[in-house]
């Protein structure tokens, strides 16, 4: 039998401690796949003394990252220790050390990944990182690998668990979005402090890293709108389910002549929508590809064992390139100069809900505002409201117009004498169905 | 800029044709993923005279296979001609040559896979078949990659698009089987001799091949326990509609404790089931493993663009590889001997539905049977039928039970005085949602 593959692990939260249980319980099937035993070497630790219900050796356990880092006897390391600036400088480390490299932080990876990948393949490292982006789903290998002949000029991603339960609980069973929110964390969907899952920022990590890969351009955080779903009600659900569409929190990032758009908002899909039918907690990414048409793939977007799936299929990947001497040649480089779309090439329908005054002209007053942006409606409902001074809630659904104009319009709208209110605004996706 | 790798192409049909037009358009992404040129060679086709939509030049053309297999400037052979016999010598005599393979032939790799990877292996040359299962989607390497640390224990496939394009029709428009299956033949959808596809035999092939991947064993064609999707009737589909299931030809592979079955039939699946929303020519595959629970690949299953990307991706990895010398090497090798299940371990809940006469004791006949056999009923619903002699149709979805003891049953209803008719059985799957 050859060699041990010993393998450095940084954390030993429940992700951690699911890539131990599957290293573990599925060594006959790993060694087949690699050709020698893999083993759990040191695993970093913020206190040894912790008690654990992991099946490791209380002498495997160290506080001290060098005594990972500076192990010649260490192969691998796995990061799992989450947070930016300490895992970046253990990851270069690790790299400078001529360890390979497999990590599950989409914070690193969106904010550092290229000068990562770029340290990675100086020293001839692997540097891989399916599980920073939806969890277990094998989306970073279906875009570099799978799809790789293709040229890809669209991906919505429902790629935040948390988010999509609560949006699929609030529209399954009307309830407010505090509430959900409230029994999402005491269930464990949320954390304590969900500003980066609510608020999109999440989900704006993901999508710079798929942006990055899929159009094989450099998207940084920075690029990505962002909009998260605080402010929607049940209401505006109600409406969207009347009018045939599905409202999720929607990464989107979109391709025309080299020019793109990346985005995180609730959007509306109609119900034929392959997204539209991905709920609770699970996510999805939806691949629109020049040659082939439409994917998706779809799965567990977080959890212990997902996300131990994906990085231990990475390290299987590590070990293979390892025994063929083939290290760090997998490292995808740009290939296109970013160009960002500016908001008049920002096409799209957008989803308004008014509440207007009641009275003689107020109908005239919106129509022409839209009509002087020439913009026209596909849809249009209007009925009166039960408030003391008369009043109408106006449900529009535009054709399709650009950011500038739209801007320009709500502006306006939110300015009128006659509109009382600007409820809710929201964009309409879905074009390929 | 390095030297040309050279393609020789093994037939010029739909599928041909898109290889030649997504190496033509895409060649700078190509050129920037592999480091060098990707040129088409020769062509191998029956009637060079033929005219042809395609940007080839007519020296290119040959209709002499030996032009490609032996010519030394040729580095990656790509099957598209389809059968069984003349393509596995053609690839055989190739791999002879050391050229790398890349073929879309389930039919060749259901029936002679094993032997053309070990073949493969011992001329250290890579043989891959993503296009041969499901089209574009890239399930063999969801399998072998991105779920290579996983234990797989049941895989579940819509994967054959003519089939599912008519039981949509059927379950959406009400219409008859032989009315949807004339109109997808007027449409392309259905080939004029549709039995390999209606029969469910196409779909054993790929089951078959995702069967040998995902559980690491050797499943032959003869393996799979098929049934095709002729006797469906559009009440079959509004009574499942009613109960809330949908029903779909589904390939189903099932792993426990190291014996498997695979099995393609028409089944129920509830109607929350990812799969269940799988429509009209679409495909997709549902994977359930130990760590990371559910996923599904879903998209195009044929079509000469989709499948096209599917074999560019597969020849980007060839190349890949050749560039860093080391072809032949990710050839998948059973790991498991094969056990399949027996009958009395094959566990499922059925469909039944049954005419029978309205007379005293005819309940307490067919539920004795079930009693006698000790499965009893989830759901039960029985109404008058209008015809002369007074009888009933009855429904029943049974709780688990095994196969032999259910054939049991099936055969004693159908011998029964008060059973006028069997009118339809079908396994109900779906358990893990």
């Amino acid at each position: 039998m050859a060699q041990d593959v010993v393998v450095g692990l940084l954390g030993l939260g429940t992700v951690g401690s699911g890539v131990i249980q599957i290293i573990n319980d599925h060594q006959r099937e790993l060694q087949h796949q690699v050709g020698r035993p893999v083993k759990i070497g040191k695993v970093l630790v913020r206190d040894k003394t912790k008690p654990r219900d992991i099946a490791i050796n209380e002498d495997q356990l160290t506080e001290d990252a060098a005594e990972i880092l500076n192990d010649p006897n260490i192969d691998v390391v796995i990061e799992v220790m989450g947070g930016v600036q300490e895992a970046r400088e253990y990851i270069l480390e690790a790299l400078g050390n001529k360890k390979h490299v497999v990590t599950a932080n989409k914070d690193l990876m969106a904010l550092y990944g290229s000068e990562l990948l770029k340290v990675a393949a100086d020293n001839s490292c692997d540097l891989f990182f399916e599980a920073s982006v939806a969890g277990g789903i094998p989306i970073i290998r279906g875009l570099t690998e799978g799809l790789s002949s293709d040229r890809i000029t669209e991906m919505m991603g429902i790629v935040n668990g948390t988010t999509n339960y609560i949006l699929t609980k609030m529209d399954q069973e009307g309830r407010d979005y505090d509430e959900v929110l409230k029994e999402a964390q005491a269930l464990g969907f949320a954390e304590s402090d969900p500003t980066s899952d609510v608020e999109g920022l999440d989900a704006a990590r993901k999508m710079a890293i798929l942006g990055t890969l899929g159009f094989s351009t450099d998207i940084a955080l920075e690029d990505v709108i962002v909009r998260g779903i605080t402010t929607v009600t049940t209401e505006d659900m109600e409406y969207c389910r009347q009018l045939g569409y599905t409202l999720k929190l929607i990464g989107l990032a979109k391709r025309k002549e080299g020019r793109v758009e990346v985005t995180v908002q609730p959007m509306l899909l109609p119900d034929s929508h392959p997204l539209a039918a991905v709920n609770d907690e699970y996510n999805a990414v939806y691949v629109y590809g020049e040659a082939i048409g439409e994917t998706m793939f779809y799965g567990p977007g977080a959890g212990s064992l997902p996300t131990a799936t994906a990085i231990v299929s990475d390290l299987v990947a590590v070990i293979k390139n390892y025994v063929l001497g083939v290290n760090g040649h997998s490292i995808p480089t740009p290939l296109f100069e970013k160009q960002l779309k500016s908001d008049e090439e920002v096409e799209a329908k957008y989803f308004l809900r008014l509440h207007v005054k009641d009275e003689t002209g107020t109908f005239k007053a919106v129509t022409s505002l839209f009509a002087q942006e020439d913009v026209s409606f596909e849809k249009l409902l209007q009925w009166p409201l039960e408030t003391e001074e008369p009043a109408a809630e106006v449900v529009i659904v535009t054709h399709k117009t650009n950011r500038a104009v739209y801007e320009r319009i709500y502006n306006e709208l939110e300015n009128m004498d006659v509109v009382i209110d600007v409820k809710s605004s929201y964009r309409v996706e879905g074009g390929h169905q």
